[in-house]
């Protein structure tokens, strides 16, 4: 099933997205006013009765605004580069020895055809493509080996960096936590319909040309040594995002560089999930 | 005045410390069930009014449980280091360029009282201590010159770090995000008490010990910098929490180094605010 945030007439809510529109699920489901709070509970392993309940009630896709997949989880969870890169010849950096993470703040957030915004102090944007999943069962000291038992789904996240203000320190917050630059969406694919995350094919397109084109079975720490590494440090409780990493093309690899502009259209596209599509302004 | 988070009977709840203990405030303001929202609002500038109003019910302190002062900030922004050294000698670093900024989670914070927690991956436990600034009033894009406008008041963080985990990475998230190493209190004492933040007298004792001794004049982003920097990236918000650094001194950086170990009390005082005191324990 595809569920997702989404806001109507001012009003946000969340639903499933069906071949015929999308359907509100949270009226049917009063204990649960976000998805990330659904996810987490038992209403969400009878979902399908749920969203068979309500399917007489549809909205056309055009009708919403589609928000961040979770608008505001508690903590997002995000990991540098991450792929191996077989054609990147000796240029490759070696593997690191730990995931290395970082966090991102809910408010960089936008949701699917929201606008990324170029902050008026930079010209550094830069796109990076990746998984993210959902977590729906909390959890502390995850083995590897059951993490993907604390997976609801998978979505779409373009880490939009702003290279410059990465670069102010060692640390990178600074570069990773701008307004309107964290594109989430269009929605989750929970993982029943997804038992194994790896093999994705995952791809970003900059103006329709492809830019980055990988498959996450390149992933470096794959999704249970991540929440495993993540989890060992904090709980991981419902509505978690974990950003998984981009492949090698980033605009800011490139000779010469190739960062984002005004009118831009960058999408990131995995398989079994859809694609993420957002323009770029100036803030 | 001092304003604080705290716990009584399982009820979190939030409030004044007078001479004589707690004053309960949440019930004489329905509109914010916690201080983050107290701090945001028109009524935070009549709280002499709310506190006369309730100085007839006073709640000993040693009845309550110390909560972090903002026990869950939208954003908690820490800051590396970011004290001049005059006594470091030739080992003194260079001043960054820009503030190096991390992230923490507010999962990871503990009250006044609690223990620190020393978790069974690692025994590299360290001490930060640090003056932490509480936002009041949002914005972006906010002028060194005006920032303290937006501060509601000042209190006490211990950066508690894990100093392996933190080193996993070039990004030091790892080791800055375990659960139980984010003492945060006891309370904060509100700006117009502390008109200035510069040349606040600074320490750090373990087991009775000072390990660390400084003044907030030797910040070299000092806080209207910080809010600055930080309001270029995102839009601060009330309760968002600023820890601002440490000065030298930390277990990590002494020959041999010097660890936090179950049984020590770590303490952090900060002139015209408190101390923050904490026990470690085992995971």
């Amino acid at each position: 099933m595809k569920l997702l945030s989404y806001a109507i007439g001012g009003a946000e809510s969340w639903g499933a997205v069906t071949d015929a529109g999308v359907v509100d699920l949270a009226q049917a489901v009063p204990a649960c006013p976000t998805l990330a709070d659904f996810i987490g509970s038992p209403d969400f392993e009878q979902r399908d009765a749920l969203l068979a309940g309500r399917s007489g009630a549809v909205i056309p896709l055009h009708d919403i605004r589609f928000l961040p997949v979770i608008p505001r989880p508690e903590k997002i969870v995000c990991v540098l580069r991450n792929y191996h890169e077989p054609d990147a010849g000796p240029d490759a950096l070696p593997p690191p020895a730990f995931p290395p993470i970082f966090l991102r703040v809910w408010r960089s957030q936008v949701g699917h055809l929201a606008p990324v915004i170029r902050p008026r102090v930079s010209t550094q944007l830069d796109f990076e493509g990746e998984l993210a999943v959902m977590i729906g069962k909390a959890g502390r000291h995850i083995p590897a080996e059951t993490a993907l038992d604390h997976v609801a789904g998978y979505s779409i996240y373009n880490d939009v960096s702003v290279r410059d203000w990465q670069r102010h320190a060692q640390q990178i917050a600074s570069g990773k936590n701008f307004i309107g630059t964290g594109p989430f969406g269009p929605w989750m694919v929970t993982a029943d319909e997804i038992p194994n995350p790896s093999g994705l094919a995952l791809s970003t397109r900059l103006n329709g040309e492809t830019v980055q084109s990988s498959d996450t079975s390149r992933l470096i720490f794959d999704v249970p040594a991540l929440i495993a590494y993540c989890s060992t440090i904090f709980d991981l409780v419902p509505g978690d995002v974990i950003v998984t990493g981009t492949p090698g093309g980033a605009g800011f690899t490139r000779k010469p560089p190739l960062y984002l502009k005004p009118g831009d259209r960058v999408e990131v596209e995995i398989a079994r999930i859809g694609t993420l599509s957002n323009d770029v302004i100036d803030e």
